[in-house]
């Protein structure tokens, strides 16, 4: 890990929140702790940043690596604090929380504020033991990851490169479809399904380092719910969806891009829907730089959108049909991070990363969604995907 | 979801704490919420235990699928609560924690008790809008967990034998490899590495419904450290440890299982060390049954091994070689759970599921390892894993 994280903010909200220290509880899957650590663990361990530095908790087990690969200015053990001692007197529970109360008052800290997410079961702990637990609520640590740095970047734009690939060869796979006679897409004698093209998918991204959680590759009817993930085979004349959000195996950043396809002919209002989210998309686009506000570039998408003469949450909070969820979010080493591009999305600064991803859906069409993922500039953006847009599938 | 799970010893805890209800604030992640609540989420929702059923509080977009999905009794949306308004008017900390404190006043809870992992952000928030809330410190979902249902075990059966498949495409690459001058494997004119095999273990398991976030393929020294993966070209006459453990993307449910191969001849010690290995491992399945202690079922392991002269970490704490690990542990939801099959392991109950997996290791020789995964019985346990072992690797 090389993020090398500015954490000034952090100190400052320590000085406001008037605490000696910021403790993490959690394991790896926390992506503020792997962040601010440098390290990750499929275990619990923790992460404590104080004035001189960020120190780290561990078991044995982990201290050799997280001495040699952690980001962290000094790395103890458990064993340092009478771990095994404590637990063999107090139990599993206890026995922890004191070994955690003797590592923060060995650091000289004796107030701490943690994240909304710390466990309650040592927040309430510590306190028995006389530590004063704060909940910092504005969540600063997400805040600080919204902005990348270089490094950082670097990392997403690989896991994108992954991500290319991937939908390549589920593009691939429909365009070089046979359509039999009910309008069914075949593939080497085989109906091609919504399952087939996601395991191409995850195949393809398994030989670039990535995995996924899930995928999206939605037809016709399916493709109209933005969060269903499809099913079934897929048919000619209809459109649809494909979602990638990969995740790199060994940096933990995602990439997330989506296209939509239609093999043979969608129809005419297929068609005229695609080329007005193409332009939201475009024109979301050309309003993303530092500065402007995330409710601003969304605003620009409902604005194209509306104008076309379908509905959004803007013009009617209630509508299941056309533009129904906002037009982006942070991607880093969560999926969904800040900043928001939705109408409660703040300003823009140089270093977010955010997908651009409008959609306009209707169970009697079908769904479109077109998704890039860029990084803000002082006078623009830099995007960060480099593949083609357009309806119809083209082989390589 | 199927679990229907016996939650009477979770009522049987919040009455000895006298508080009114359960709560869970997580998302899917959280492998007691989904047990509880029979629902998986990518996003936070909350899990209410009361005398008089389970009750889910969800996001409008989880709605629908929650409510034909999930094993509560009642759903509720946040809506309900006046969750956008309460977020508009307070902020979306604020506004969350006043929609909670809503949800459980409307089931008649004024005191709650949460797992040892609840967001202190929560807590102390629903603290402040006047509810009691207390750790559950035992970790009682845990213990409930621990005893599989009849369709848990199904589900775990079915992973495992996805994991069989992983593992026989993982022998049959070694079996069939070729040997270079050097001694290095070679398949398909390419040097057999482990990174190679473990894609085509994650490939066979994609091809199965499963995942899995590492597996370990480690040679010669690498398999001496438990923990590492394993990287880079297999050798001949050197130890071959293969560890699986995937996760059905659809039940969540994981298998988990290992076995030690070597090509070639990997010298007489550890040909004696893999044969000490696996009668560690018989004499500890031979144990098993319900009413022993998982101690008990170690302590056996332990007594093999030392009696063939090796250290285990019964006979010497500090050794770093030897069996330097517990002998099991629970699987189910997570892979690693209730209860311990180590020197603190408790009573085993008929519908536990262990794994036994006694291993022994030195970065001189390497590391054996051989694992099954049974589920306990009255009378003894029934073996949820079909796999030959041998150190031999043979193709089919």
């Amino acid at each position: 890990m090389n993020v090398d994280p500015d954490l000034s903010a952090l100190r400052g909200a320590l000085e406001a929140l008037e605490v000696d220290g910021y403790l993490i509880d959690d394991d790896a899957s926390d992506s503020d702790q792997r962040y601010v650590s440098g390290f990750s663990a499929p275990d619990p361990y923790q992460t404590l940043v104080t004035d001189d530095g960020v120190h780290l908790l561990v078991s044995g087990l982990e201290y050799g690596r997280a001495n040699s690969e952690a980001g962290a200015d000094t790395v103890s053990r458990r064993s340092e604090y009478e771990y095994q001692e404590r637990v063999a007197e107090h139990g599993s529970y206890e026995g922890t929380i004191q070994t955690i109360a003797a590592f923060c008052e060995d650091h000289g800290v004796d107030s701490i504020a943690v994240p909304r997410t710390f466990p309650t079961g040592t927040a309430d702990g510590l306190r028995e033991q006389g530590l004063a637990v704060t909940v910092e609520t504005d969540g600063v640590v997400e805040v600080i990851r919204a902005t990348k740095t270089e490094w950082e970047v670097d990392q997403i734009r690989a896991t994108q490169r992954a991500n290319q690939a991937a939908m390549a060869t589920a593009e691939e796979l429909i365009a070089t479809a046979d359509v039999d006679e009910d309008g069914t897409l075949v593939h080497d004698g085989e109906t091609l399904t919504s399952e087939r093209v996601t395991e191409e998918i995850e195949i393809t991204l398994l030989n670039h380092g990535c995995g996924l959680d899930e995928t999206i590759v939605a037809c016709g009817e399916d493709g109209a719910d933005p969060h269903d993930r499809g099913s079934g085979p897929l048919s000619a004349d209809e459109l649809i969806v494909i979602d990638i959000f990969p995740r790199d195996k060994d940096t933990g950043y995602f990439g997330d891009m989506t296209r939509t396809f239609a093999r043979g002919d969608p129809g005419e209002e297929a068609r005229r829907r695609y080329d007005v989210t193409h332009d939201a998309f475009e024109a979301a686009l050309e309003t993303v730089e530092a500065g402007v506000t995330g409710s601003e570039v969304h605003g620009v998408a409902c604005d194209v959108i509306e104008k076309a003469g379908y509905e959004t949450l803007r013009s009617d909070p209630s509508t299941d049909t056309g533009f129904i969820h906002s037009t982006g979010h942070g991607v880093g080493l969560d999926i969904h991070e800040q900043p928001s591009v939705s109408p409660v999305g703040g300003e823009l600064e140089a270093g977010h990363v955010i997908s651009i991803e409008p959609g306009i859906y209707d169970p009697a069409v079908g769904g479109i969604r077109i998704e890039d993922l860029v990084v803000v500039t002082e006078d623009g953006y830099e995007n960060l995907t480099e593949y083609r847009i357009g309806l119809e599938p083209v082989a390589e």
